[in-house]
């Protein structure tokens, strides 16, 4: 995570200052439960909440009582007794450290998944968008990176709606995974805590009550999350790529926008370079790269280690910081994509007329020619058209033994881009419920 | 994937054998289906159940066919038409060798999915077993390998049930993310296929049909699928890791299983060594490596190509036989491991009471004795335990100090171990909804 | 490593022949030694040498004791007592089982390198012959995807001989890194076995003593070793996408070879897909992958565990035969590459002069315009080729403004292609030491 | 790269203070000696650098300017412009930003490369230091987790010693790798720049120039630099982990050093926690983690893309601040290592005398007893020791099998730990050369 690649939606997240108003409100919730079960008296958890509510938890003030504690949640409890007063005795009995740790760290993961949420919800409407205005855009298919059979740019834009509608399913389920909370004390045992305090403050935090947690959160949760922000991002790489191959020079079906008074990267004018999609394919490759530290981290020793902590104060907020920003720049890209229909006819028509070779195979072949005979007849007529330069048609009607075969009315029919793209709406209808 | 690690019932999901009934029935539920909307004759289509049904697909001739045509499904289609004699040429109609061969592997993917849940079944019952066994079994919990506060062994096994039935809902989505059936012809524009056949051979194969294939069956899917196998890789060695520890000689809480006559590696008894679990923790590393190659397959050039297909070919069989083995290893580890309540007890009496030092603290605190004096005097007391070797309690019982905060049995009650494993009954019922 | 990506010479060194001999030759060798210091009988050592040299390792019979054993390498041995006879009781004295399999496994990954090494020597020599062939075959070089100036086909190639040159290097140093041999008994203490038996066995094996092996020999070698693989494996992926992208329908600028006779994969003869190099790219995902899994094992527990062994089995061979495989396949790449010299003009000319608007830039520059006016007047007539189809010479010599500032001669020679590439020889000289 | 793991040596030379100044060496180098040849002024060149050493570059005023031409080397060069005067117009005559950036970046990690290469030279003394001071000290060694053989604490120092020193060697090979420098222009042909200005700036900035660039460094370079990087740091984590299971409460071997007045994390006083290499476990993962993206972003497409230049903007500083980060801490740790010699010997008696069995085993077969009699011997007593408590010197003594293979002399022998200690000479001979 670095500025430059950064929200600050995301990134406020990730600020001490959030990290201890989390922290803060998991104390504060705690209390509250300790009261209503009658552990503290009630009057100490208003108290807390009061001035905790009121107060600005100073960073550098906590920074600086850390230096001497060398513990984290210590300085932040050692600042809020300043704010609070006697009653600060009440907060934090019976729990650990890592109890609010690990409970704040899924919150903050809660919330960077509400954002990717909307993150997606954008890219999908603008893929949408574009989806349906290029619905009938006749552009080739490709496989090899080889002209294959026609399709359309419609078409491309609705595998990557479904592709993206998947990644947000997935994102959904791994937010549920680390939407947990574990208020359980040293070990996980409850010993010096009921249950029902965690269940209050899982409550109050919009997170579901660990089963059985061990002073962790099960390490396997987070794993889950951030390998699914990897395929996520791996997703992300497919669509910049897409656009990286359709901006190539030889092919510039479709181009990043580039406003009109921009001027290029020198004096020649088709000098625009697809530097967002080239740089979404870097970022696509950090993202995915932090689900390995995220997956060595399960193995904690017994009931916990601290080895996952570095760990994920690093990935923490690189991971959704990066894929935050990424999925805004991939929104951006789809929604101004300067999208050229008539360079698409121009590569689809580069061979006149061979990519209706196929169709015309299985035409000789239905009209009773011999699989052998029929690939010879089209082969003979396609080479004049690769290596002659000939349009493919002509040769057809002007070949006896194809004519014998089928009438011209039959031949031109199979030339027909229609017949290719007669299935959008199906597919649309698939993706979107619409056509 | 390497015999030695290998079991029947997976390996043979990836055998040729298997692979080309798959194909075959592809195939002939595509026929089926292109009868039923009059594309070919109905006896066609039935004449190729019957003759390939009654057929064993020659590997070694297909082999041969392949050495000349370099094309494996041309190969398979070449040898079943001299099965099936003359109706052979129904056969394929419109599809496109990636049809078979992407909806053949989600096939095997998901067969594959079925025998991983079986195991997982057969894991979560051996720790569900084991855990109520022990459900009271105490063991001194360990943060950062360092002793902590006691727990039960049934807790730490209930934690690991949580866990892995965590990764069986992971398993089942992954499942369901790779159970997609292709038929959509050459660039997926159903073309020359009716999207009809597609929803036909789905049903028929136990798949849902894809919404969009582009040739290609989308490899997010597969990404998110290996990713989830690394993941419950790594929840593999969490355990296998917790049951190395557990049997290292200093603390021998639980051992492998040794069968009575077996010869130990050396002359020495004590030389049992966790060599499954050792062998487990290797094995979960390549798990987890097989989720990079399957995220960066995802990004696929256009429509298709065919760098996917190597990584495969590979990963296919390498990741679900591996993984299947750890889990039917680690299954029987659990199943059969020896546990030792007495060495339990020991350790956790190694430090003769001390353990229960930070309940003394907080009697103290709660008698009205300032946090500061508690502390000093839980201190002066622990360290006498640690450095002359002196029984915890009594040193408390004889402290003037400490006796002057609380009554004797006050003092006695905290050395209750039933105090810290209260809410193991809790536990179990948020884990197993009985206890 | 699946057969269809195997090459026999590799995969022999992973036979369970080959490690028995090597395993033989190792455990015949610590005999002389063990001679040599008086330990055990000459005689017995050169029994040991003339059995185990006449006889053949039945490895079903291996196999068989191992069932039995559980344990490979007193398997073997066993099976060595049966051919050589009562000396038999000489073998092995004061050794474990890790020195022979740890010091085996360096000799099948040096004697891997060895072919490796082979391999690129192979490609490199393609590369270089290849180069010279193209040294001053003119060729549009890209940034971005987009033409940026010209340079040659052969600088294209000399980059790529001096990627792999420098993977020599770094190969040769990973081989150096795995041949060692440790021949040092339990935990590595020499307590049963002279250190000169290490010594012998090592110079005999070809390897140099392992400075402290404490039973094993550590990880961190074969770390390097695999990542440097993975390395290798990573600059294959970069030339196989440069032939991908070459071979794209729109460029077609060079293609994997296709004989004379050879069918395209469909009636268009523009069908020629680059299947070659989508399968590299596909193997090297994979050979990348198993770095990962490597660097994991170093961490071993105190003097040895067993998790590396699992992992070893399966990437020793895996990273190998693959690798292997593919530098054997890019090197055919290469060799029989098609190159066309006409498209890769065409390209280069594809906007009709534009690729020289810097050097007409710098030149106004050079002539006293400031830097502001020339770029306007570059860009004036760079549209006007951009737009309009225009030619960009043509325009140029038509605008006042320009001609004032640049005589037609001068302007002319701004076209010059060899401008580009004089410097040809001077970047041969670095790579190849000739030109 | 997060404060809390930053040193700032290291964090300085990735500021931006640093980059431009380096940036501005290299034109300056660059302008040299373009002036040399000729190409600018001599005075130009002169004024140039005056103005530059004079000058601070003001960063805030080169983000203001870059926010307006979204080009940071623009950026830089307008504000180096106007800190020079007129004479700017003959910087970065003929080069490309690349040219800039590459050169910079290698500038970077080569100075980077040298900090790490002192954190090493630290580490190695502090492990030599200790290694001496614990050559004779025994302990137990083990394999599997489980006591094997004994081994000095200083062998064990000594083997971290011989892989570091490995990790050395190979950091000095990587800093080699990414000591080049590129000044080519655009796609490297040197078309608009003499190749002399290439050599003359390599040679001012300690770099060799790269054979051949194409606008870029070729990134096989990096990729080898990183995973190079990953594996020192997973030789961190194996000595982490080795202190981490010294450290375990029931091993106590070894601790992290423990300021007198610290206070433990609660009221015991074995609560000491390897917190310290728990979070080198953590980072070496990172760093890890990195060497992936590393290895993804050697195929750029064609001349070059920037699809490297969001991974390396991340790991460049991650990396190598993490890493310095983790080399510091690692040799504190080693420098300050509490060890427990008494508890060393304690854990080795663990099983009173078992851990001589082997030899014990051997002498009776030298003796003429055969194996299997020997090891039933053997076995019989030794079952005693494990599950009576009794001592094993005394059971064999008393074994009357035993001493008519035996006397008691030779017996007693066996339970000389020297036996096992006699080659730490050797060992630290080869090692240290001297011992």
């Amino acid at each position: 995570m670095i500025p430059r690649y950064s929200r600050p939606q995301m990134t406020d997240i990730w600020s001490p200052e959030t990290k201890f108003r989390i922290w803060f409100e998991i104390e504060a919730h705690a209390c509250t439960a300790l009261a209503e079960i009658g552990v503290i008296p009630k009057s100490a958890a208003e108290t807390i909440w009061e001035k905790g509510n009121a107060a600005t938890f100073d960073v550098a003030r906590i920074d600086e009582i850390e230096a001497v504690t060398k513990h984290d949640v210590i300085a932040f409890l050692t600042h809020l007794a300043e704010i609070v007063g006697p009653d600060a005795r009440f907060v934090h009995q019976g729990m650990t450290s890592s109890d609010v740790l690990d409970t704040c760290f899924n919150v903050q993961l809660t919330r960077a998944s509400d954002l990717l949420l909307a993150d997606l919800d954008g890219l999908l409407a603008a893929l949408k968008r574009r989806a349906f205005e290029h619905k009938d855009t006749i552009t080739i298919g490709r496989s090899h990176g080889i002209h294959a059979e026609p399709t359309t740019f419609g078409i491309k834009l609705a595998q990557a709606y479904a592709e993206f509608d998947r990644c947000r399913a997935r994102l959904v389920a791994a937010r549920e995974e680390i939407a947990t909370c574990a208020i359980s004390g040293a070990v996980g045992t409850f010993a010096n805590i009921d249950p029902r305090v965690e269940e209050h403050v899982a409550e109050a935090m919009g997170l579901q009550p660990e089963a059985v947690s061990t002073q962790v959160i099960p390490r396997d949760r987070h794993a889950m999350f951030f390998a699914t922000l990897g395929v996520i991002a791996s997703s992300v790489e497919r669509l910049a790529i897409e656009i990286r191959h359709l901006q190539r020079t030889e092919v510039l079906e479709a181009e990043e926008y580039f406003s009109p008074g921009q001027k290029g990267s020198s004096a020649m004018p088709h000098k625009r370079n697809p530097v967002l999609t080239e740089n979404l394919t870097g970022l696509a490759r950090m993202v995915r790269g932090y689900a390995l530290p995220a997956m060595e981290n399960v193995a904690l020793w017994h009931e916990r280690d601290i080895s996952h902590s570095s760990v994920e104060r690093m990935i923490g907020p690189d991971a959704t910081v990066t894929l935050d920003f990424a999925l805004a720049r991939l929104t951006g890209v789809i929604d101004k994509l300067l999208v050229y229909p008539d360079h698409m006819m121009d590569n689809l028509n580069k061979f006149r007329g061979l990519v209706h070779s196929q169709r015309v195979l299985l035409a000789l072949t239905q009209a009773g020619v011999s699989r052998e005979d029929a690939y010879r007849l089209v082969q003979r007529n396609a080479m004049k058209v690769w290596e002659e330069g000939k349009d493919f048609l002509e040769e057809l009607l002007a070949d006896d033994e194809v004519t014998a075969a089928l009438t011209e009315d039959q031949i031109r029919e199979k030339f027909d881009l229609g017949y290719h793209t007669k299935h959008a709406d199906t597919i649309f209808n698939r993706v979107f419920g619409e056509s």
